[in-house]
C-alpha cells in the first residue's frame, strides 16, 4: 500500500514539512524542533502540548482526553493536544513560542570566587631562530624548545600537518594557543584580538550559554532558550523513559539539545561580533541525566534503584567527539564533575560560584527545580541530597501553571485587604509560575482563605486585577504542599546527618532562576525552608551557569571541583526509612 | 568538447578501468595501484616503467625516448615505457609484478635487546562490587577504583558510551585493555585469547609488516611488499618532487602506501587466523620522508637546503587519525623518533635492535639503501650521518639492474678461472641486484678485468651460465664507484668526528635486507667499508623492522628511543667543505 503523505505548515513561519497519514502531531513537532511542551511526555495527562490547528482540525475529531483537558471554547477555536491529534489531511499549525531565547541580563561575576584569571587556555608568545645548515632542528622541536610551558606538544595530526606552512607564514614569530601543555592552535604575533570561552548550563527546562572573554575575565554576553527536550517530557524521568522506549531515543534527545546549543552559540557570536574561531574552550554543567544525554550515554539506569549513572564527569573531551560547533578543530570540552545520579555538576558549579564553601558557619544551598537539590555545609563536611519536588514550581500539574514566561503571574501581595499581583513583562495574565504560586498561597493563608493543612474555602481562589484573572484550585494547593514538603524533608535529613538544628543555620543560598524570583519571606511562611530569620536567606542567581563560566576562566576551579565532588557526602533519601514520616510532617503550610 | 574515454584492461586480472584519451599510461597505473617501478619518477630517464601493451600499442607510436631505452625486440613484442605511452584506444596492459608480498622468513627476536616483555598495552583484570543503594558509585568510578594502574581513565567518548552496557554484559568482571593509564577496551574475564601488536617498517623500496604476540613476545608472522610509491619515483627526492608538483601529491602517495599497509595487515591476520580486533598497538619506523608522507605532512623542505623536516617523531597518534585499518577504535600508533631529515626512525630502530648500543668498543652501523645511513658509536658518544649513495645497489641506473626479486643475480664467485653466479629462487637470470654487483666487481678485479680505478677491458663484462647471462658495462661500474665512495666518505667523516681510525673499529653492523645479502669480504674488497678484519663485520638483518617490533613489545624501548634521538650527534655532510675531497679519494676500487 502506498504511504499517504500530508503537508504540515507551521505558523507564522509558513515552513512546510510532510507527515505520514495518521502520524501524531507531537512527533512531527519534535522531529522539526517546533516549540512544544509535553510535560507528561505525551501520555495525555498534562494538557500542556496544546497547539492551534488553524486548518484541517476537523479531519480528526477531538479525543476524550482532549475533551477533558481542553475547554469547549478552545476546541471550537481549533486548539488541540498535539499528543492526541493525528494528521489526516494537510494542516496548518501554530504552537506557543516557548523559546525565551533572549539576551538574559548579564550577571556580574562573583569576584570572591575567582582568585585570578588563569584560564586553562593560555597564549604563549614564541620567536624561533631561523633554520640554517648549522641548525637543522625540525619545525616541531624548534617550536617546542621555544616555549616555556613544560613538556609542550602538538597532540593531533591536523595541526602537525599545518605546522611547516604556518610557522613560515607567521615568519617564525607568533602566539601558541596552549591547552595545558598541548599546543592547539598557532596565531600571528600581531594578533591581539581577544580569545573566548563558552560556558553552558544545561537545565532540564532552560539552557543558558555564556560567552566569556578569556583575557579580561568578563562575561561578554549570555543567551538562554527553553530546553527543546521539553517536547519529550518535562522532567528527567519522562525523558529517560523516552530514551528507553525508542531505539534511537538518546540520539533524538541529544540532537535536540545540541541543535539549540549550537544555535545559541551562533547567536551569541553574531550578537557580540565574535568569530567562532576565537572560541578555544568550553565548559558544561548540568544535572547528571542532561550530561548523559548530551554525551550520547544511555541514562537508563539513573531512573531505577539503585540509581547508577554511567559516570558523573570531571572529564575533558574533544569538541568533535561531541559535535559541538566550535570551529577550532582541537578545542576541548570540559564536563564538570557531579556527585551522583541526582546531584549533578550544576550543584558542584553552584557550590563553587556561590561562596558556599567560603562562607562562615553552617550554610545551606537549595536549588529548586523539578528536583530539589541541596547541599549543607557544616565545618569541613558537606552533605548533599536530591528530592523529587515534582514540576509544580515550574508550572507542571498546576491547572493554570506555567514557566516564568511573559504573562505569567510572578508576584502576589496583600495590600491591606486587596490582593495585588504582577506578571512577567506586565503582559495580560496567562498563567501562574512558581514564585507567584508561593506568594499566592502565603497571601491566602494570611487572608484566611487557606488553612495550614491546605484546606481551601470553596472550589478555588481567584486572583483578579487589571492584568486579568488566574485561578488556584484545591488540587493546585495540594501540589504545592507535596513539592515544598519534599524539599523541606530533604533539608531536615541533611540537618540530621550534619547534627545541626534550624537555629544553627547561618545562611541559606537559593540557587537557580526560581531561587532568584521567589520571595524569601513567603518561602519561609509556607515552611518550604527552615525557619531562619529572613535576612539569612539570599538568592545567588544562576550559580550553576556562573560556576561553568569560572571553569573556563580559572583552571584552579577544575581542581577544586574535582576534590569537592569526591569529598561531598551524598545522602540517598530513598534509602532512609524515616523519609516518608518526615515528609508527611512537613506537608502543613506553616513556618518550621 | 566531449571527453573521450578508453578502456584499459590489466592482465592477468582482466580488471578494466577507464582512461581519458591521451592520458599517460603511468598515471593510470599509479591511480589504479598497479605494480610499476618508475625509478626516475616518470621523466623518461630510467627505462624501468616498462609494460607490455598486449593490444592497442599501435595507436601511439614509440617515442624517441622509448627507442633509446627499449630494444627493438622489446618494441616489436609490444613493450612500451608507461611514462611515455599515451592511451589513444582501448588497451590491454601487463606490468611486471614487483610485489614481493610473500611471507618473508620470520626473524628471531634478538634476545639481548629485549629485557622483558612489557608492552605499552597491558591487560588488567578487574572484579567490581555490584552496585546497590548503599554503593551508588557510577560505573566509571567503580571501574577506575578497581584498577591498580595509577590514575586510570577512559579518554574517549565511544568507549564511555559502551561502558554501562559492557560491564553488565561482563557481569562486573573482566579485563581492561590499558594503553598506559588509558582504558582503551574491555574484554570478558574468560577471554584468554592472545592480543597482538603490529610493527611496520616503511622502506623507500619495501614495506615490512610484523605481527607480534604481546603475551609471548613472539613474532607470529611477517609480510612484505614493494612500496607502491615506486610508481612515483625510486628515491625519496623524486617522490618529494612529485608531492610538490601536484596539488594532492602527498595524499596520492599517502593513499598508495596506506592501501598496501592495510592489505598486508589483512593478509597477516588471515594467514595467522588472528582477528583484527585483537590488534591493540602499532609501531611504525621509516625514513623521515616516508613518515612525513604516511602522516600526510608535506615533506617539501626535506629536499632542499637546509633540509628541515616538519618533525622527526617520537609521537603517539590515534589510529583513526592515520586511517590505518586496525579495528579497535581507540588503538594508538606509535611513531618512533628519528634524528634528522635523512637519518630516520629506521636508524633509531636499528640502533636499538642490533646491539649497537650494548656492544663493547667502537661500533659502526651501516644501512645501505638509496641513502646510506650510518651511525658510529665511540664510548658514550654516537655520531650519525646520511649520504646519497644513489639507487645503484637497488638496481637503479644500472643497465640490467634490478631489486633482489626472483631471477636477480645475487651472488657471483670465482671458481678457479670460472665465474659462477646464483639467482634469487634459482630462476633464469633477469638482471643483477646490489649484492650481485658488489660480488661481480670484486671478481672482475681479482680476474684483472677491471682496474682499481674502474677501467674495464672492452665495452662490458658478461656473466654467463646455465641460468642465462647478464652484462655489466662501463657505466654500471662507474655507478657502483659513486655509490660506494659516498658511503665510505660518510664513514670517514664520522670516524674523523669521533677521532678514531680504522684499526679502532671493533665491529661493523650491516643493517637492511641489502646488508644481509652482501658478502662482507667483497664489500671490504671494493673499499665500501673501512678495511677491518672480515670477522668484525656482521649483518644484523632487518634491524629497523625488529626495532619496530621491540617498540610494541617493550615500552621501555620507547624511552630509550627518545633519549637516543636527542643524544645522537647528527653530522650534516653537505656542511662539510672536505666532503668532495674525501669522496674522490674513495672512488678507487680497493681496500682502505
Amino acid at each position: 500500500m502506498k504511504e499517504v503523505l500530508y503537508k504540515v505548515t507551521f505558523l507564522p513561519s509558513q515552513r512546510t514539512v510532510t507527515a505520514k497519514r495518521g502520524e501524531i502531531l507531537l512527533d512531527v513537532l519534535r522531529r522539526e524542533s517546533q516549540p512544544v511542551s509535553a510535560v507528561c511526555g505525551g501520555r495525555g495527562n498534562c494538557g500542556k502540548c496544546k497547539a492551534l490547528v488553524a486548518d484541517g482540525s476537523e479531519a480528526f475529531p477531538p479525543t476524550l482526553t482532549e475533551a477533558r483537558l481542553l475547554t469547549r471554547d478552545e476546541i471550537a477555536a481549533g486548539y488541540r493536544l498535539s499528543c492526541q491529534f493525528k494528521v489526516m489531511t494537510d494542516v496548518r499549525v501554530k504552537t506557543e513560542d516557548l523559546a525565551l531565547n533572549s539576551a538574559v541580563s548579564k550577571p556580574p561575576l562573583p569576584k570572591a570566587s575567582i582568585r585570578e584569571i588563569s584560564p586553562q587556555i593560555r597564549l604563549e608568545e614564541f620567536s624561533l631562530c631561523r633554520p640554517d645548515i648549522d641548525d637543522q632542528a625540525s619545525d616541531y622541536s624548534r617550536l617546542m624548545s621555544a616555549l616555556v610551558t613544560e613538556r609542550p606538544g602538538i597532540d593531533r595530526l591536523n595541526l602537525l600537518r599545518r605546522l611547516p606552512h604556518v610557522i613560515r607564514e607567521l615568519d617564525y614569530r607568533g602566539r601558541a594557543v596552549m591547552y595545558g601543555s598541548e599546543v592547539i592552535d598557532l596565531l600571528p604575533f600581531s594578533d591581539e584580538s581577544d580569545i573566548f570561552g563558552i560556558a553552558i548550563d544545561i537545565g532540564t527546562t532552560t539552557l543558558a550559554v555564556y560567552l566569556a572573554d578569556l583575557k579580561s575575565g568578563e562575561i561578554v554576553a549570555v543567551r538562554s532558550a527553553s530546553n527543546p527536550q521539553s517536547a519529550y517530557g518535562q522532567d528527567v524521568i519522562s525523558r529517560i523513559d523516552y530514551t528507553m522506549k525508542r531505539d534511537k531515543g538518546v540520539d533524538e534527545l541529544r540532537a535536540a539539545v545540541l541543535n539549540t546549543m549550537n544555535k545559541l552559540i551562533d547567536d551569541l557570536c553574531k550578537e557580540s561580533a565574535v568569530s567562532k574561531e576565537r572560541i578555544y574552550d568550553t565548559s558544561i554543567v548540568g544535572n547528571t541525566t542532561m550530561i548523559h544525554i548530551l554525551l550520547g550515554i544511555s541514562p537508563g539506569r539513573i531512573a531505577s534503584s539503585p540509581f547508577i549513572p554511567a559516570f558523573t564527569g570531571g572529564k575533558v573531551f574533544e569538541s568533535r567527539e561531541l559535535d559541538l560547533e566550535v570551529s577550532i578543530p582541537n578545542s576541548k570540552i570540559y564536563i564538570m564533575p557531579g556527585i551522583s545520579a541526582y546531584v549533578g555538576s550544576d550543584i558542584t558549579a553552584g557550590i563553587l560560584s556561590s561562596g558556599f564553601a567560603e562562607d562562615y558557619g553552617n550554610v545551606l544551598l537549595v536549588d529548586i527545580g523539578t528536583n530539589g537539590e541541596m547541599a549543607l555545609r557544616s565545618g569541613e563536611r558537606i552533605f548533599a541530597c536530591s528530592t523529587a519536588a515534582g514540576p509544580a514550581f515550574e508550572g507542571g500539574n498546576i491547572s493554570q501553571g506555567t514557566i516564568a514566561r511573559p504573562g505569567a503571574v510572578d508576584h502576589v501581595w496583600l495590600n491591606g485587604k486587596d490582593i495585588g499581583f504582577s506578571t512577567v513583562n506586565g503582559l495580560k495574565a496567562s498563567g501562574i509560575c512558581g514564585s507567584g504560586l508561593i506568594d499566592a498561597i502565603a497571601v491566602m493563608i494570611d487572608a484566611g482563605v487557606v488553612s495550614e493543612s491546605g484546606r481551601i474555602k470553596g472550589e478555588h481562589f481567584e486572583l483578579e486585577g487589571t492584568a486579568g484573572r488566574v485561578r488556584i484550585n484545591r488540587q493546585d494547593i495540594r501540589e504545592v504542599q507535596l513539592a515544598k514538603a519534599a524539599i523541606r524533608a530533604g533539608v531536615s535529613i541533611l540537618m540530621d546527618r550534619a547534627g545541626i538544628e534550624t537555629r544553627n543555620i547561618d545562611r541559606i543560598l537559593l540557587a537557580g532562576a526560581f531561587g532568584n524570583y521567589i520571595d524569601p519571606e513567603n518561602a519561609l511562611r509556607i515552611g518550604m525552608l527552615p525557619n531562619v530569620p529572613v535576612e539569612r536567606v539570599s538568592p545567588v542567581g544562576n550559580a550553576a551557569g556562573l560556576g561553568a563560566v569560572l571553569a573556563v576562566l580559572d583552571s584552579g576551579i577544575r581542581e577544586r571541583a574535582e576534590s569537592l565532588s569526591s569529598e561531598i557526602h551524598y545522602v540517598e533519601l530513598s534509602g532512609r526509612k524515616d523519609f516518608n514520616e518526615i515528609f508527611v510532617e512537613n506537608l502543613a503550610l506553616r513556618e518550621g
